[in-house]
């Protein structure tokens, strides 16, 4: 077949940066209860110092640390017990060289202390004294106010993701609501004539639609949001206006399928047809998904066509669509997702081409051994027992038995 | 403080599991569409074989393979062009010994033909003849009936996580309506006197609640749901209402917080007071996390007391209430979340704890870095910059720079 414009996989990439980096979806606000896993529009600014007053660290006393100078196990230094600082009161009592306060961890900390001892380093004698067995620094079992975040701080820059570890802070701070990208939309069309809906059974040549669903699930997965299924069969001008209507709902159209060569020429001419398309790459140096079409439409929209096999579908989602989806949402980071791993088997790739090979992964001696896994093209169970891909550059053409491997996890 | 029993924190997932394990929560029926990251609650059996009819992998021509016995570049086998397959068409034509049918990749093998010939090994003759250069086996290019799956077999079994790249099997063979095992219900309950909710202006010595929602993000992220939040002071009766109020809404509550010793001895002997409570753990070899109360209640409920301060509480979480969560859900795998990475500076652990020490994670060389991240106790934000958890075994007393080391992503 011929492709229209062969490319790295690599140079794509940064082509789908540079087009599509340019549109920055909207910003939408959602309660922090929500926004878990969305990217945030805007830099978080600490309004307030935290924390908002001197806490102490340990469950113990506060004292001015000058007084604990010299303090030993046989002539510690003793102060009387004025008084205890509640958990949640201001503290209204105060220390002073002779008078110590006990504070329990995270209380407040009285005027006149500038250090806590440990309740462990102390002793409460038998007169409502407190005796001190060492000497203490200023400012000892103390977070002071500010100290984990001063009013005006960044606390976490626009292009985020808001992990589950992110949400604390910004509910420390006191956000409520908070400003994040909108999620990318997109609309997933099947095409090919021998695929039928879910819920039909399929006659003889014909096969049920497993990569409509398949996509929509790693959409989901990669935070963007699915505006609508539609199906097309291989009559272009069926094609053209299914693909207007996807395009018109959605950011981005995912256009499924078409293992046959006509199948693919046909979807790469129709997409070329919609108003203000620009076809970015048919045929790129990617193993499996070679014949992935790229295109870009006007306002920042794109179409992707994904070809139909499942593992060579998911190799072009993550890939390819990826990029798109981290360059439209300006998203700065990406979960931790490529481990090293050493390769059980040999694997050849093909030379020039980066090269997404499946594999499950296990540990073995505390080690991480990577299995290629390898079955017969057009198999749909196959991929799903996979864990990972490993990923070859385009410059290595093979990889002996215990190589040291990249795995994209799944 | 008196710890009322100190388990090893392995020793104390097995407890989990052994007790947890036993129950398991109901199942119900979702839509394909919605069951993307859902634990199957019934092994999946194919239905029929996949592919339902023998397929070619090519675009090429289906003829017998015994009439290529031979053939070479010079003295080519000529084929008669006698039809095409059309696709998601049952094949009407048949090919024989003198006759091929063109097929395009995905379509049905006709009768008569028993391999698939590529178009690239082959050359349409002007007068309507096709000349095939190489000798073919019996079911070359071709993905035949029930190959990839055939009825009966096991597609996925119970306890599976509906990854998406599971999705596609379970659409290819006609699964629309998916037993999943119902979400576990987790209450999350904050106490401490210090702590204002969400929306409420703190007062001097009072801090906002950043761990229900950090808490509520993680137990959404496992895959479980939220039953409900709640608040109690540190009132021996308000707290046991809350509690017993938690119980009856959830599997599993989740409480929150008390730093200090005081807090902590008073949440640990309320959940002790509650009906049929059995205390697994008060004290667990986990740093940190040490203060970490697990308890079970009649029917395979939990109650855990998780620490105040973000990693502790992060920490406790993916250590212990994981393994509950998979054990009532009766899933066996989770996602590979595990990594090997090089320990950028040395470490500390204490002599018989299992130490969660928060890390970031950078890639040098091609290689993965772990650099673990210091900071004061009760700092909110510093836990939110941490990739992973550098996992030390209770056996490892420290580890020196450039050690090979066990990193838990986030």
């Amino acid at each position: 077949m011929k492709f229209f414009r062969i490319v790295s996989a690599a140079a794509l990439r940064e082509t789908i940066r540079e087009t599509f980096g340019a549109f920055r979806l909207s910003a939408e606000t959602v309660p922090l209860r929500s926004a878990a896993s969305r990217v945030l529009a805007s830099d978080m600014i600490s309004p307030e110092d935290a924390p908002a007053f001197d806490r102490s660290q340990v469950d113990g006393y506060a004292l001015p640390s000058a007084s604990t100078t010299g303090a030993t196990e046989s002539i510690p230094s003793v102060f009387r017990l004025a008084g205890r600082v509640k958990m949640g009161e201001a503290a209204t009592v105060t220390a002073d060289t002779v008078s110590c306060i006990y504070v329990p961890t995270g209380a407040m900390m009285p005027g006149g202390a500038d250090c806590a001892a440990k309740i462990e380093d102390c002793e409460e004698l038998p007169d409502g004294m407190i005796a001190v067995f060492r000497p203490h620094s200023p400012g000892e079992n103390v977070l002071r106010r500010g100290d984990d975040c001063r009013e005006g701080m960044l606390v976490l820059a626009k292009g985020s993701v808001l992990f589950p570890r992110r949400i604390a802070p910004l509910a420390a701070l006191g956000f409520m609501e908070i400003p994040v990208v909108r999620k990318p939309r997109y609309a997933v069309v099947s095409t090919g004539d021998e695929i039928v809906p879910e819920g039909i059974p399929p006659a003889p040549g014909q096969i049920r639609d497993s990569n409509a669903p398949s996509l929509a699930a790693m959409t989901e997965a990669m935070g963007g949001e699915i505006s609508g299924f539609s199906r097309s069969n291989d009559d272009e001008n069926s094609l053209l206006q299914v693909l207007r209507e996807a395009v018109e709902s959605s950011d981005c159209v995912l256009v499924s399928g078409g293992s046959s060569v006509g199948e693919r020429d046909h979807v790469r001419r129709v997409i070329g047809e919609l108003p203000g398309s620009r076809i970015l790459a048919h045929g790129v140096g990617l193993k499996p998904g070679k014949p992935a079409i790229v295109a870009s439409l006007p306002g920042g929209k794109a179409v992707f066509g994904l070809p139909g096999h499942p593992a060579s579908s998911a190799a072009v989602f993550l890939a390819l669509v990826g990029a798109y989806h981290e360059s439209v949402t300006g998203q700065t980071e990406a979960p931790a997702r490529t481990v090293r791993a050493r390769l059980d088997g040999s694997l050849r790739s093909s030379a020039g081409m980066e090269t997404w090979q499946p594999c499950t992964l296990s540990e073995q001696n505390s080690e991480l051994i990577a299995t290629p896994l390898f079955g017969r093209s057009g198999s749909v169970t196959l991929f799903s027992r996979a864990d990972g891909f490993l990923v070859l550059p385009p410059e290595v053409e093979g990889l002996e038995n215990g190589a040291d491997v990249s795995v994209r996890l799944l």
